[in-house]
């Protein structure tokens, strides 16, 4: 793979949270960045953001020459990216080309089918993401020691292998090289299986007989476990739908999983009465949940993610009306820039605890400034 | 229900994460703890933490004199329940007792078999916990907000509830008083099938054939998703056979769930080939991810419940000392209280944007005061 310097014109095609984040990063850099989305107010807010210039028509009649861009990142769901594609090809918006669909191999297929020329594009797909989407979730750290996958197909050249790689790099994601096929195999397994699994338990929870009092009893691991199921469902059935065969796999085997220890528990007779459970169907749940922490142990840590290391400084304060204009405002007194906040606030309560987050050195001149002011703070 | 003072003095029985952190909790509220726990290390922490004095034995010969303690707390695991309360009932520890155990109708009926004075003793279940466990994890605010099930026997004395509630409100947690039966149902649902349905997914990532590669593509959706799984394999093991045909049940409605995801899936052809997937399984999938996030949307958020419909108002802030407080002495000027605030920001961004979310009617306020103020403001 040949060296390549990091672009210095990129065209970032859709400005939901993906293609805004990677502008975000990519201007960091440097790089010239120009946008465009169907949704004229998101790509409105992404250029408020900071994240680039706006290109009045996809085709970039009124942006920098045909050609004059490097590379073109198209940031659009699965089954728009062959028709994109062969669109931006067409009018010669950029040399290379890449995407960012989690789904690899029917991406690719739709592209040959459409006439693309293949020789420039890579296959690409950042493992990154958050519950929200649209420009104002975006961030320029999205990708941070994050990996992004890279599928070339036979045809594609070297070049623009390593023009997608300097991207990737550029954005602080480690290029991750593979085919379209192994690719689409492995994201079955660590995020398509798990959203339709966490789906399908939180179908339980909208059942009409579940009463509210019992979702009442809800606590943090209800909620984390469930948390990716809110995905956008037309984007969702689409990548499950790309990715059909792999997919169905894993969830084949997670259903008989769970049918087994169901069966198990059930054949356990006196609970909630005196008898002792059955000493097998213990060993047998046992076996699962340990199969299930060994899994979850080879889940890599955050390597050089987010480097946010905040100190958390958290202050009671009473719910009325210019109670946080009074705490920002002695914050700002003390010269102390707040990173993030927090409201923890239980309903009914007078009280509530903001938690403030700033830079470490900062924490002591803000828990002095605070507790001046009368607030009780503490760290 | 006869109302009922703070407990004056507590004996926790069960120095760990839930025990150590109600200590904490009624500590602060000025209430006298004794602690006891089979690991003395544990227990000597929690002393440290400020949790309470040591009882040397359980029977509490060396702490106050018998019945000195209006009510203790029985932080043990399920399967000790019973014989723990038999012998601290018959040493007359306190006047009112009260567990922890997730499992409620195997506890009060292995508690009956045992003998125990069933009119003294309120079977209970905090919903709160963290992924780490034991004293050092203990926080005070542990229990805030959270529901705390009381399930009362028929026999229970109102006395013994209204004390427990006492206790329960001192610690910051919301009583939510039901049967034991209708309990597990509920805890089967929204806690102990999402355990196994966590852990059979992540079993997944167990096996031998998947390289580490495959784990390397893992997002921050698959680390949510499978966190529960972490926890202790024989407590786990515990509570699941000791709810063994509620949580049967609902594991059944999952399996069978993904079965059918995983037969519709497969009987689609031609992904990863140029053929247009099946609509009808698209339907299928689309349909299951609905309610999925129906599910979700009715897991109640931390203001207490998808009642609170908050409008959320974006802007775009400048990265500087004095910018929120700018922001937020303006809202306060225009009368209007903001309810919660989120700082998207990415780090070297010299612009961010705060989401401040008010109520519905206060919006039009605050937005036509943040426009006045010369902030890119939108609903």
């Amino acid at each position: 793979m040949t060296e390549a310097p990091c672009p210095r014109q990129v065209v970032v095609i859709g400005a939901g949270l993906i293609g805004t984040s990677a502008a975000l990063a990519l201007r960091r850099g440097g790089t010239g960045v120009w946008l465009w989305d169907a949704d004229p107010a998101a790509v409105a807010l992404a250029a408020d953001l900071g994240a680039g210039q706006v290109l009045g028509t996809i085709d970039g009649s009124d942006g920098p020459a045909p050609g004059r861009c490097d590379l073109a990142l198209l940031a659009v769901p699965p089954a728009e990216v062959a028709p994109v594609l062969a669109r931006a090809q067409r009018a010669g918006l950029a040399r290379w080309y890449t995407d960012v669909a989690s789904v690899k191999a029917m991406t690719l297929a739709r592209a040959r089918e459409a006439g693309c020329d293949i020789s420039r594009y890579v296959p690409g797909h950042p493992l990154a993401g958050r519950e929200r989407s649209g420009p104002a979730a975006a961030r320029a750290d999205l990708f941070l020691g994050r990996a992004w996958a890279l599928c070339p197909a036979p045809e594609t050249s070297e070049a623009a292998v390593a023009a997608v790689t300097s991207m990737v790099t550029a954005c602080g994601a480690e290029p991750v090289v593979t085919d379209a096929g192994t690719h689409d195999r492995w994201v079955a397994l660590v995020s398509h299986a798990p959203h339709v699994v966490a789906a399908a338990m939180a179908a339980q929870l909208s059942r009409p007989s579940v009463p509210p009092e019992a979702l009442a009893l809800a606590g943090q691991g209800l909620r984390d476990a469930t948390r990716i199921a809110v995905g956008d469902v037309d984007l969702w059935t689409q990548i499950l739908t790309g990715n059909a065969a792999p997919v169905a796999a894993v969830l084949a085997e997670v259903a008989a999983g769970l049918a087994d220890a169901a069966r198990v528990l059930a054949g356990i007779t006196g609970s909630g009465s005196p008898g002792a459970p059955a000493p097998e169907a213990g060993k047998h749940l046992a076996l699962l949940l340990e199969q299930g922490r060994a899994g979850v142990a080879r889940i890599p840590g955050k390597h050089g993610g987010p480097a946010r290391a905040f100190t958390a400084v958290q202050v009671v304060i009473s719910d009325r009306p210019g109670e946080l204009a009074r705490l920002f405002t002695a914050a700002a007194e003390a010269g102390v820039n707040i990173e993030d906040v927090g409201i923890e606030h239980s309903p009914g309560q007078p009280v509530g605890v903001a938690e403030l987050s700033v830079r470490p050195d900062s924490a002591g001149a803000l828990i002095a400034a605070l507790a001046a002011g009368g607030w009780p703070v503490r760290r």
